[in-house]
């Protein structure tokens, strides 16, 4: 199924990659325009062959584009589209992926001709790697994509876009930009906030070396640290570009762990044991939900019997 | 090698049983005893033909044994101690697999004749599953094993019960019970705090839905979940038995995160990269010391794709 002539993809880190992987292998596009700043990522896309096209040129990649897929760190939205929209077809669809979203609305919006379907939206999809080398063919699949269109959002791009989203294996939801920022502060950006964190909290110990913390990080501390090599440039504009929600959810982290922190001080073992409990649920709920694995410790140690 | 003629496995949950599946893989042993004091939990280790022979009475259980491991949870070392003291072989050796140890060393000690081996251990392996249904051969293998012996500890002794780890594929490392502590506090209790404390705050938030936190998790808030599913019990009584460490290190965690709180709100970008660039660094060395696997997302993806 061709969806659409022409795809331009305006960054081709992670996202960008698995997305040119996704449409090359489901044939979602007759020809794939690659486009990045960086000249050595585009020559490593180039020799990837994530594209059909390759320019430096943002404004150049995407003239004649059906469907343009904006694939940068949040902060470098507003510049993108300012690039990009003198040059957008009449009737096109553009799109981002964005971890935030009124943010990223503000950004572009400006900048975006009445005559181009401007749809916001974000795959819950990642992992800590980056760059054109990290992405792959599947990455969407099993996973949710959400978009936060206007509520005068043209409901056959709307649909468009919806269908892409399937095609690649997505579940797509549809919200408002605002709740979207609220519950990707809980969910995503506040896990990672408290994963860098800890781990730089380990980094700093006298008491505690940093080769016993790495040592024995398999008693728990490893999984933080997945979260924590994300890419520094992505999570960085995140945390500048969520602000509010971000520090709603760190107030509220704060809080309960101020109520965890005395109880284990007053030795309230009733307290603890009620929270360690009802937590249990919740993963539950995940696996049940196909959003993780089943297999005990993420299945690690199936990985682990290979050497 | 037979290296015990009799093993007491008193505790047969995850590690209990891990260590007697492997135990019996290695022949490390002529015979297997199995204590526990549930009976359900009994008749499961026997419909799982983990040991010789099955007891609910752990002083009967000891009787004759040359290797006595106690795998409950830490809060309930002291009363196992108490039981199994008057039935100790003489020149046994006695340890433990417990997450703390000062607090074991202070509960077990008075109870253990001069003529038995105390020689405290902590395997630094384990998955949120717990029970003997969760435990596996080569749950030990590649990772670390902590023992920290009394000064004046036999060194036949420790010799033989570091030979045992180790023909398990452990590495085995000996410190004092006070710095153990201290590191378990940072790699493993404060992660697991911090990740059971998350989970709570996701669940008690008005503005998201529960089944919203669900959907949306694979955007990182699901790895949390995984440390946040483990036993309820053992995590009590962790932060009961480790107190001051574990206050020291989410002291020390809290200021860090108040730093990194006001980076946000202030919009100190730079502040922020730094962090999250160093954080790196520490998941390189990891997996280069063998203590995680290098796949992206723990290799979540190669599980996924057996849908």
């Amino acid at each position: 199924m061709i969806a659409f002539e022409r795809i331009a993809l305006i960054g081709i880190g992670l996202i960008g990659s698995s997305l040119a992987r996704d449409i090359r292998a489901k044939g979602l596009a007759r020809e794939i325009i690659v486009s990045t700043r960086s000249p050595e990522t585009l020559r490593r896309a180039e020799e990837l062959g994530l594209g059909d096209r390759y320019t430096a040129s943002a404004e150049d990649a995407v003239r004649g584009a059906d469907l343009v897929i904006v694939s940068v760190p949040v902060g470098a939205s507003g510049a993108v589209a300012e690039r990009i929209a003198p040059n957008l077809k009449p009737g096109a669809i553009l799109t981002d992926v964005g971890s935030t979203k009124a943010s990223v609305i503000a950004q572009m919006s400006p900048f975006v001709p009445e005559n181009v379907h401007f749809i916001p939206g974000h795959p819950i999809a990642g992992t800590e790697k980056s760059g054109p080398d990290a992405g792959f063919a599947g990455l969407f699949k099993g996973r949710w994509c959400i978009l936060t269109p206007a509520e005068d959002a043209d409901p056959v791009a709307l649909d468009k876009l919806t269908q892409f989203w399937q095609a690649l294996g997505s579940r797509v939801d549809t919200m408002a930009a605002d709740h979207h920022d609220k519950v990707l502060a809980i969910v995503s950006h506040l896990p990672h906030i408290i994963a860098y964190n800890i781990v730089g909290t380990a980094d700093d110990l006298e008491t505690v070396t940093e080769s016993e913390v790495i040592q024995y990080s398999a008693s728990g501390f490893r999984d933080f640290t997945r979260l924590a090599a994300s890419d520094p440039t992505m999570w960085r504009d995140v945390c500048l570009h969520n602000r509010d929600a971000i520090l709603e959810m760190l107030a509220r982290f704060s809080e309960d762990l101020a109520y965890l922190q005395r109880a284990i001080r007053w030795g309230e073992g009733d307290k603890l044991f009620e929270l360690f409990s009802r937590t249990r649920d919740i993963r539950r709920s995940i696996i049940e939900a196909g959003q993780d694995v089943e297999a005990a410790d993420f299945g690690r140690h199936a990985l682990d019997d290979k050497d």
